[in-house]
């Protein structure tokens, strides 16, 4: 399978680029050149696609469900009882609705962690997206449940296999205060052992870092480092209350932080420093985090919400320019999944959108990249390819009107 | 002129909804009713438009022109120049361009404020839209500039009487940095003498307050209650830096408040304390502010802006909750202009949208007020009506391949 676009804005240039297999093989002219599907490139310019990297998928069938709430009472009396009655055909179908409207924004790649492993990674494979996926390990300090929990993850270990290497398994222990002690360092060794990375969610809200502090007389950075969970495969999403300390030690480890923006504002957790996380040379990349607490998983947005939260919060209109947050939101989660994807170049994968240079938001066109950042939404993308497979081209990805009437029946099935 | 909606979602029932010339006559069922234009409305909801409370459309022509830099030298090195170069045949492409991209986010009234009065009229007029319309008043303390502004004002009181009561003219000194007393006092007796509104910047930077407090010994809403600038015809945009006395001065007075989160948090202007303001008994409206701040003029990501700014500032995440902001950025501009708008009824203005309740950002389609602040963004909005005439169906706007070609012959034009 070969794709030829044709006469396409490639930063400053008009070139053709081909797409050989899952590669972009050459970037230039076309000729001597022939493709089994060619694409008009004109009035159009490719960009790498969004690379989301924190993210519940599944939970897009609970978009709306309840928002503009107390965290514990949004946790408590929404968000845990409805997870405890889906099934993994529900995680399927929500996750497929996760990925079209993944696709119709541009994003490719998710960092995910949630229940019913399989059923995310069927919707992904046959979606054509890229994923990491993080079997959820939640034990409460309770050893049935810890053993039920490890003994999962060693047979996923195993039917990963069965996926395509767009899909990756990842250990997913959800946080300090839901997983024991003994869970965590045992997550910690198997995945060394087996060369897996590692999901979690770290220094989310103040009470965690108290509660911490109580139990362990640690901080959660510290607590985590003491049981060897600190090491360059560890993506830890939020880390709000961490200090410059913690930061240093962080990046020092090789540990990576996740920041959501619009999670963290909708659900009052606090501010991650980005700026400062960057001074002290944490790797940094953006998510939407899951759509019950955004609502939408729309990347374009994301990295606008992380430049003007940077600003506001610093009082410097000149903090997380554009070409910053459009890294944070492209390249920067594929680095630490070491996918060589998340830019255009000749030997990349072939991860890539078309926008539309006639779309309205893209007039006058002074900058695509800030354009992109401060203006653009879905309805700029018009084309997306992952893997060298065509996943939306004219705004349509093929089946989404069935995908999105199996989301609507969830409506019916959640009433309350 | 007549428009049969049939079998729309509007509230929790599917109806039919009759259009007879500008105004919504009947919603119900259909029988025994014929109309002109038939619209199918299975598998979309009827909602009112956005109401954009805070504008300077013609700016779309510097989108992405200068971003991420310090508020004067933003202003100084870059928009000020610009603008001193462009002529009224620029204000009225570069706000062809605005409606536009206002027309297809839902958008179909906004409050302005820009040079060349007729250039921006003559766009809203042939768009379709509605518009209050302010002709910047800036004299920088010269009687000479002064005079020609009054002059201005006075003519365009005359001229503006040629355009549809769709435009209506208002008076818009810019600030009262930029104003001296004279014409500031002038402003409020031609405003009262015939009925007009009055469109201004008001306490946006702290700079602006301290100048203010040292060359009038008064904060600046003291200043214009002084003048008798403070009353129910005067809309004023940010109202950042002011004091809870002042917010109850301004309510006392029937003054509104324009809210524009993403400009402030891009600028770093500071935090306009919405919850604050409405407990003090100030009316406020959102709107986007130009484009040169923003870069889009997507009221449905403005209104999300709004929710999670004052969650984030507050720390309460029940601050601003979806119906607020919705209200916010729909009925309460209407209102300040009393358009018989920003609601669907029996009545009133026939100003409206159908949503595409297939779109994924709408499903499963828990909560469609929730979905539409934080879920949706331009891709959702099908159909837009203003004043009885369509503006777009089936996300189509009549020549809009031709808007946007003029708008992208700006890059070119003031390439740097």
């Amino acid at each position: 399978m070969s794709i030829l676009i044709q006469n396409v804005q490639h930063e400053k240039q008009v070139v053709d680029v081909f797409i050989d297999g899952n590669t972009i093989s050459r970037i230039g002219s076309d000729e001597g050149i022939s493709a089994d599907t060619i694409i008009d490139g004109n009035n159009k310019a490719i960009l790498p696609t969004f690379h989301n990297a924190h993210h519940h998928a599944a939970m897009a069938y609970m978009r709306s469900y309840a928002d503009d709430v107390e965290l514990f009472t949004w946790l408590d009396e929404h968000i845990w009882p409805l997870e405890a009655t889906v099934s993994e055909e529900d995680v399927y179908h929500g996750t497929k609705l996760a990925c079209l409207e993944m696709i119709k924004s541009g994003t490719t790649f998710f960092n995910d962690m949630y229940w019913y492993f399989h059923g995310t990674a069927r919707a992904v494979e046959e979606m054509g997206m890229r994923a990491a996926l993080g079997a959820v390990f939640i034990d409460m300090g309770d050893a049935g449940r810890r053993a039920t929990n490890r003994e999962m993850a060693q047979a996923l270990l195993e039917e990963s296999k069965q996926y395509s290497d767009r899909i990756s398994f990842q250990l997913g222990p959800h946080a300090i205060y839901t997983v024991s002690t003994e869970a965590l360092t045992w997550c910690a060794e198997f995945a060394g052992e087996h060369q897996l990375m590692i999901h979690t969610h770290l220094s989310e809200t103040k009470r965690e870092v108290d509660d911490c502090l109580k139990e362990h007389g640690m901080r959660p950075v510290e607590f985590l480092d003491s049981l060897g969970l600190l090491a360059p495969n560890l993506t830890a999403a939020h880390c709000i209350w961490i200090e410059r300390d913690e930061m240093e030690l962080m990046a020092e480890r090789g540990v990576k932080a996740l920041h959501c923006p619009t999670s963290n504002m909708k659900l009052c957790s606090g501010k991650f420093r980005f700026r400062d996380a960057q001074a002290a040379g944490l790797q940094v990349a953006i998510g939407t985090d899951g759509a019950a607490s955004n609502n939408n998983l729309d990347m374009s947005e994301e990295i606008k919400m992380a430049a003007l939260l940077e600003k506001h919060f610093t009082g410097d209109p000149t903090a997380l320019p554009a070409p910053t947050v459009w890294h944070a939101g492209t390249r920067s989660a594929a680095q630490m999944f070491n996918l060589n994807s998340g830019f255009i170049a000749e030997g990349a994968l072939a991860d890539c959108m078309l926008v539309d240079l006639n779309n309205e938001r893209l007039a006058p066109g002074h900058n695509l990249i800030a354009d992109m950042v401060y203006s653009a939404d879905s309805s700029c993308v018009d084309t997306v390819i992952c893997d060298g497979k065509i996943l939306m081209q004219n705004r349509h990805v093929e089946g989404e009107e069935e995908i999105i009437a199996k989301g609507r029946e969830f409506k019916a099935k959640f009433r309350r």
